[in-house]
């Protein structure tokens, strides 16, 4: 397999799939990154055009590990000289890369992947091959996803230590923006109220330096995931403003705040009895697999090791 | 000194002040919290009148750490039968417990606290005597002040081992409303928001359950807090859903949430480099003392040893 980007994400991959038996090489643009690759033992290069034909040469799976922004240089290189490479990728967006990746004329071989952990530093000195174990990566099954391939993805996800959430794209990019765009929005706008009250900062103690905790992230990090997922951020910031009107409007006219407070208790609360289970039944390639893939992952299915295969023996 | 109610605060200034060398009594109206009490070797009674005659006869400081609903009748009992008391409480708000205060005719020896500590859980059994140590605890500084018993009520609170944050009410109920109640809602908010998208609680990990997990917090509990300071809580979320709708508007528009994430990161940052300092120069009693505490509050200002007191020699 050939990993294209060795930052904190595709360096961790080439360490885990190489600690699981997987033949793996490597290219990243800057010398830093392919030098310490090789420093520590693995096969990189700075030579795109080489890494491509090599990957082209044994049908490797390919798996784009670069920023979004270098993508649609990366998958027109990609179609030059292997365009039959099965293909992956590890963006924290699913849609764009989507559209990307077919505007390319690359969707025929391409399964969407994103691994859902990551630490605050970047760059193949940040990673590590432990970097995926239990982390929940997700795994698309569009309808335009072929089996072969998404069983590939998939069982570098497991080999690399991570837990197989199968789920459609938008509807990842959905949930993303409630769970993780979102709440970047509320720390920074939290931050911002807060620094404007004279007293705020001398009082401010745990539970305000955690709500704000995010904001401390690189602007251009928080810009960069929030910016690609518009489509979906846009809707989930317009309900939670719905919600804090309707709690400000009945807090400012009856003195309650009862209605919000109840709901969010109940909602945490079944989020923390949210079901995980093992999806083990559901054979990839059978009739409307894609579809009972993705109800499964919504319902809490995880995948922890290779599904069975129509017309294979398991 | 005489602390009315035993639960978790009361409890715990009642182990703290004794533990100090300091001579407690402590009233409480349920018979496990007085019980509980004097099974652990303190003097605590459930007879109110015996209390606060006791309290009257000896001029003690007398501590309300009772819920803010049982208030004001304590208080008209308090006027009943120890008027000229010094007086303090260590309720979440200020400004309403000041004008309950008013209303009784009692403003003249009362000066208000609030230890910004606590845990989970409720009681007297909840409660000890480190619960104080490091924490910040305001005691006002407002315009009707008395610098003897403010000198009473700021050595409590370094007895009990706490840093003393001077501050205005109104001020210290608008930075509340801020760092802590609007921070609930945004929690209660986003667990509403990410309940209703059918993928998120599958992928939610990490940063969603620190960002909601005030939410678990008991709803009685955040509707008390957050609804006996309407009239500072209703501006706050005013200013975030303002903030909130100016990037909703920019991303939708324009792609891009540049200026709240900017701004957001530039406040956070500010918030880390928050310098603080030891109060040590104000003299109690001199001239606009309450005001340079209040300014000194404000700019990160803490008191961890008494102060210097309008003719006594230090």
């Amino acid at each position: 397999m050939c990993v294209l980007g060795l930052g904190l994400i595709g360096g961790s991959i080439v360490r885990a799939a190489a600690g699981a038996g997987r033949e793996v090489f490597g290219y990243n643009r800057s010398v830093e990154g392919a030098a310490g690759a090789r420093a520590d033992g693995f096969d990189a290069t700075t030579d795109l055009s080489e890494a491509l034909t090599r990957a082209a040469g044994c049908g490797a799976l390919i798996v784009l590990a670069v920023p979004m922004p270098a993508l649609p240089n990366m998958l027109a290189r990609i179609h030059e000289a292997a365009p039959d490479c099965p293909l992956t990728d590890v963006t924290s967006v699913k849609t764009a890369v989507l559209d990307a990746v077919s505007e390319a004329g690359l969707l025929s071989r391409f399964v969407g992947g994103h691994p859902m952990t990551g630490t605050a530093h970047s760059g193949w000195t940040a990673g590590h091959g432990g970097l995926f174990n239990r982390a929940p990566w997700v795994v698309s099954v569009d309808d335009h996803v072929d089996p072969e391939v998404w069983s590939m993805v998939t069982a570098l996800a497991l080999d690399c230590g991570a837990h197989v959430v199968p789920a459609k794209s938008d509807e990842h990019d959905a949930a993303a923006a409630a769970i993780s765009h979102l709440p970047h929005l509320l720390a920074e706008a939290l931050a911002v109220t807060a620094s404007e009250v004279p007293l705020a900062f001398a009082l401010a103690a745990g539970s305000f330096r955690d709500a704000t905790r995010v904001a401390g992230t690189a602007p251009d990090l928080v810009r960069a995931m929030c910016e690609a997922n518009t489509d979906q951020l846009v809707p989930a910031t317009d309900r939670i403003i719905e919600l804090l009107n309707h709690a400000r409007d009945s807090l400012a006219a009856n003195g309650s705040v009862a209605d919000l407070v109840d709901e969010g208790h109940a909602a945490r609360t079944r989020y923390e009895r949210f079901p995980r289970y093992d999806i083990v039944t559901v054979v990839v390639g059978a009739k409307d697999w894609r579809g009972q893939l993705a109800a499964a992952g919504r319902a809490g299915g995880v995948i922890r090791s290779a599904l069975p295969t129509l017309g294979s023996p398991r």
